[in-house]
């Protein structure tokens, strides 16, 4: 047989996956410097669950994997890491509150194939649950801003409100005219009237909230109380925490039905990548709906493989820092081997011949060989050579580690 | 609605997940130190994959999950993450040999539950593909034993060969007779030979292998010349290696069909945890299913869940460090929490009182406490406490950054 993958899912190979440590690395220390922890939730969930009221509205319910459990009862693959996490609180009532957790793990939908979307990806979200303090959406905004400047990333962060939106726009079906009015700086506001229009909203009401959106900050806080006066304290409490990268967004909408408050989504700064590349909000309602008492809940996610395409310099193909290349010396080689591994180098033995372990060892980037020949055991003084300059230096067993270590 | 899990899956506490944490990154390291690197592969798979010839046989085939994509193709949860590495390599032609991975990640298996037996649970696997020398499979023996001693296990790894087996067992159905034969130390020969006798066995066929099996090492060794031959070279090597807890057990059988050479599985010394905590072998045909060409290959997998089971001490319930607690100085406390992440502590900000603050620390065993009102900021001297002792110290940023690190 001719194996494949399915349609929208990948392999990932080394230099991508040592990539994606890299990534993963710095969103779990950045988490826990936040005061976040980990749990983990099972991929497969319920049915009921993941269809539930609040959950993820109906264009994700298209694309839910099913499955059954024997037959017996209705089963899914979770398509985001929220509504579990809502399911778990749910199901632990004695969890300290503010609990903050950060999950990571694939997600499944079903949906149509683009460049760059896949039908198994996976998601980053760190999540503050009993908490409804706009401190605690600030202080997303600073992981988010610290995640990224780590990465070496010039990145937007974009505000607003759905009290903002609620307030500006004074139509019974707000989500037509959101989803319009997000596609603002795509297509201008020419364009986004023209949607509006087609979709039968009155023209005086387009117009007077184009209007508002172009008003200063100042103004458009006269104009809307409410809305306006959290937007002004998630943005005090962004300059407490030294945030600089935040921008109110009146325009910004997101999609998902279950927001209540702040929303954000990032953005890359002078990039191809046009998609935002984390985003989150306030949903206080969720929860509610499956522990049947309300809890105020605001979270991030990032998307790995977004910043995997924007990130993508593959500059290591290998987690080996030596090859040990034996000449007849494979006794010797193997003892060897085992005391650099005890103080912590990664090693490889070439089981070929020298040749062929020298061009294993570039072919990976590896950044040093070891040759292990008769005068080097005799004398216990080895070569170890630098792949990269071609020097070679004779050292003992501390002189390899120190060096191989400096890296 | 009252939500659950659906059956047969688990959510994982905080207080888990970071006993899994160690565990993984001891797992992680030990692949590293032994030159494996790592790859992903999805967790959807096509059906057809999965149940390929060399694949995971009758037994399992029966528990897969299967799942429809848009109703076009038949796919698969994958139950393993070996057969998946068959593909991998059979589309990856290029791979430089040997190519040594590591995988971790969540299998699925829609089987008969026990107490500790899930339907999703996690895999740790390390193989080599592409080298026959059994120096690779004594070396994975070596990095099993590296990984337990490092989580203070004393095991006993167990060793044999389907070649060894192959001489032993003078019959045609050789699984059947495997399959009783592999429950000696559990029911003793006598009840191994009443249910190889149930099974039709021959009694002289039964008492002669049986007789064998009582055999030293020397003398078998003189009736099984091959098999015997390949586990003398493993523990040549294994000595090599300074691995010292490898016993060779004529009667190990492991159920799975598609081994060919060595197959070992490790054991706990003195627990109540009796199936084995980790287990591989040779398989050098299966890839060659899926290529058209074969590919040696031998395998290690650590099975995270009885990892967990057996070292359930969740000493840690948070990765916090210290909880900042402001008395009416908010904002030059938050202020100084930035400065703390910026060195690498892992803050919490009480947004409630004091008293509130300090039972959350308490009740997750978050190790200080750190006081900030009114003098402490006029004076730049902050107090610190620690949560264990009880102990308060007036600190500067520096002193309390390098308290807290020393941790």
């Amino acid at each position: 047989m001719k194996p494949t993958l399915a349609k929208g899912v990948q392999d990932k190979q080394v230099r991508e996956q040592i990539l994606r440590d890299t990534i993963v690395n710095v969103l779990e220390s950045n988490f826990k410097k936040y005061g976040f922890n980990p749990i983990q939730t099972p991929i497969i969930e319920r049915f009921d669950v993941l269809t539930s009221k609040y959950a993820g509205g109906e264009e994700i319910l298209k694309e839910i994997y099913t499955l059954s459990d024997q037959g017996q009862r209705e089963l899914a693959l979770r398509y985001d890491l929220t509504v579990p996490l809502a399911r778990f609180v749910s199901m632990n009532p004695n969890l300290k509150l503010p609990f903050k957790r950060y999950q990571m793990g694939q997600v499944f939908r079903d949906g149509p194939l683009k460049p760059g979307r896949f039908r198994e990806f996976t998601q980053c979200d760190a999540d503050v649950v009993g908490s409804s303090s706009l401190f605690t959406d600030a202080e997303l905004l600073a992981l988010a801003s610290d995640v990224f400047s780590e990465l070496n990333f010039e990145v937007t962060i974009k505000v607003n409100s759905r009290k903002v939106l609620d307030a500006l726009i004074p139509v019974e079906d707000k989500n037509g005219f959101i989803l319009s009015l997000d596609k603002l700086e795509k297509i201008g506001s020419k364009g986004v009237k023209l949607e509006l229009l087609g979709k039968g909203f009155d023209e005086k009401v387009i117009d007077s909230v184009l209007d508002k959106l172009s008003l200063d900050y100042n103004s458009l806080k006269a104009e809307l109380k409410d809305g306006m006066e959290e937007i002004d304290s998630v943005l005090n409490y962004c300059k407490l925490l030294g945030v600089k990268n935040v921008v109110f967004t009146p325009s910004l909408a997101r999609g998902l039905s279950y927001y209540t408050g702040t929303i954000f989504e990032v953005f890359l700064n002078n990039s191809k990548i046009t998609s935002s590349i984390g985003a989150g909000g306030r949903y206080d309602k969720m929860i509610g709906d499956f522990s049947g008492k309300d809890f105020p809940a605001v979270g991030i996610s990032f998307g790995l493989d977004a910043l995997m395409s924007a990130l993508d310099n593959y500059d290591k193909e290998s987690y080996v820092d030596v090859i040990l290349l034996s000449i007849n010396q494979d006794d010797e080689s193997i003892k060897l081997m085992q005391l650099l591994r005890k103080e912590g180098v990664n090693c490889e033995f070439s089981l070929k011949n020298v040749k062929k372990g020298l061009d294993f060892a570039s072919s990976y980037k590896i950044p040093f060989a070891l040759f292990i020949g008769e005068d080097e055991v005799k004398n216990n003084k080895y070569t170890l050579r630098d792949m990269t300059s071609g020097e070679e230096f004779k050292f003992g067993l501390n002189d390899i580690v120190k060096k191989i270590k400096r890296l």
